[in-house]
């Protein structure tokens, strides 16, 4: 028994997002069905789209940020039920049995070729596994640019009613790719925290280090986000390339977040980390370019990385949200404008999350 | 009051090291005179003689591996007498003020334009700070390949009995500039630890490493290292460069110390790295090459450095030696022979650590 469903997917890299026809297994014993209500637009699904990291499978239909109603669920299934508003974000399985996965790493899986991807299948696709397999079976997987989706239920997130539907899903991807890190580092009450970059993840770092009661600094090339900054909370905005304030801020910084998602330098904010402080950059899938070792050594600071979050820590940080009050900002659009979007995003650099209204889809789901 | 003292020097940095006859002043209340036996030939010894770090101050007399005995005491000295065997390493005072110092971690003192060093003066001369002063006063300090020097107490390292005096010098830099990282970093028994590079450093991190109950794997580019390395207790070792090994190593190491002291690649040693696992550079004061920031995301793994450690650690060291029954190998010359070991650091790259005995320079004195 299959399920019809319609979303919308690219099948080049250098073609638009157009309408496909496809059909959905019916929910396992251990899984659940969502009808979608609405879905993010992150940065990953246009580089992904279009190919940047190499490994894209065609028809490639995106979607990580996903919010909709549980709708029927497999006979095992015990935590949600029909009705609840959920979430999914960016893994719908991993192998449950590496050493990561037992420690609730499940986002870091070495097992399968790592965890298996709301959308574009393994994160490790067969050509890129050292046996040309991956173990999940699937190729690929469709997205949440679309009406419905069957997620395992212990990938299935539960959205708090006081956060609006709409804007609980950035925190999938956007929201706990930031508060992973800043969990991770210790980032705590009256530290001084930096965001590098103040787009859809950046501004959701800076509403979650003020909520976490960090004094923010907001690092920026563009003037125009200075005021918005200072909107959501940074208690200072430097633009970068001013070299005084650089100077102003050495060895001031007790974590500082790169949310940049291409290649930058990475020198001069090594010199404003506080002894045994971490620059963390989780924006850029790329190399970055060559640092003054010297600055590190001189106050044991570190450089690090860091992947989305954990299946327990996308629950805690809309928990989070929901508790400090604070959500991401979100501009809803049509299924129909999301190539539209696409190119403002790359274009534009907007500061917040375009959001998909998957009731959009519905007239085209008549027509179909 | 001043004491007469002679010394090994260089004038310029393309001048060979030559007897300079100096004096150092008596010890002040909080100060012990220590009549130096041995001193170490570091690495840096030589980049500083050169000026590879556009900071020598000249003459530039090096020397911070030093054992002697205690042979006169300020009368505020509690912590030493006259006759113990003691040490001094890269430090002789700090600010004692900042928070870095109030921690113990007066390796990263932030006061007074950072630590005073045993030679070469204060770590930031004055050319190098903001207002074109450093607190300390003095603008240079002359090292211990000499044969008596002045050190405030809380500087001076007590010298187990179990540690043969000669090799016991070596350990006050080489030994904690390994030791530190490994204790910081959490090295602990069954680990996999990695040593880059078999030299000063290399050598003795290996020790520790296996010391520490660690499972080592030494990198290096020396084909007639591979015995020498194994010798010390490595259990395996990799030439770089060596493909296959590197992959058959990927996911595997929980810590891995880089002691070699230029540019070198990083990337072909974080993808050997575990999820949350450390590669420290303690070796390279200099700008390390791009890295490819996808693989520390995807295991959340981090770079490093680390400067020599603190006074604590450096008496921790001493005390591990001793009770392990292990010290670095040291090729024991006399001081007349330094330029010509400075060479052979240079070209040979070699496995263990000169050290200068200072009975070598009573003959030249007599004739001063």
């Amino acid at each position: 028994m299959t399920i019809k469903a319609l979303g919308y997917a690219a099948n080049h890299s250098f073609t638009k997002l157009k309408p496909l026809a496809f059909e959905r297994a019916e929910p396992a014993a251990d899984e659940v069905r969502i009808d979608i209500l609405y879905c993010g637009v992150c940065h990953s699904d246009i580089h992904q789209v279009e190919n940047d990291w190499g490994n894209t499978v065609y028809p490639c239909m995106p979607g990580h940020e996903i919010v909709g109603h549980v709708v029927a669920t497999g006979e095992r299934v015990t935590r949600h039920a029909v009705g609840d508003l959920v979430g999914v974000g960016c893994m719908i399985d991993s192998c449950r049995q590496c050493e990561p996965c037992r420690a609730g790493d499940e986002h870091h899986c070495e097992g399968h070729n790592s965890w298996l991807a709301t959308y574009n299948g393994p994160m490790k696709a067969a050509s890129q596994t050292d046996d040309g397999v991956n173990t999940y079976g699937a190729d690929n997987t469709y997205g949440g640019y679309s009406n419905t989706v069957v997620v395992k239920e212990d990938f299935v997130l539960k959205v708090p009613a006081a956060i609006p539907a709409e804007a609980a899903a950035p925190i999938l991807c956007a929201g706990v790719t930031t508060f992973s890190p800043m969990r991770h580092w210790g980032v705590k009450a009256g530290d001084a925290v930096g965001i590098v970059g103040l787009g859809g993840l950046g501004h959701m770092a800076v509403k979650l280090a003020v909520a976490l009661g960090a004094r923010v600094t907001v690092f920026t090339t563009d003037e125009d986000k200075v005021a918005p900054a200072k909107a959501l909370g940074a208690s200072r905005v430097v633009i970068e390339g001013d070299k005084q304030a650089y100077k102003d801020l050495e060895l001031s910084f007790d974590f500082i977040l790169s949310t940049v998602p291409e290649k930058h330098k990475v020198d001069p904010f090594i010199t404003l980390l506080k002894r045994n402080a971490t620059f963390c950059a989780v924006g850029a899938l790329t190399e970055l370019p060559g640092y003054n070792n010297q600055e590190l050594i001189m106050h044991r600071r570190t450089l690090a990385g860091s992947l989305i979050g954990s299946i327990k820590e996308t629950q805690e940080v809309l928990d989070f949200c929901a508790e400090h009050g604070i959500a991401p900002d979100v501009e809803v659009i049509p299924i129909q404008e999301v190539n539209a979007a696409f190119t403002r995003v790359k274009n534009e650099n907007v500061r917040f999350r375009y959001v998909i209204d998957m009731a959009s889809l519905k007239q085209e789901m008549a027509e179909a």
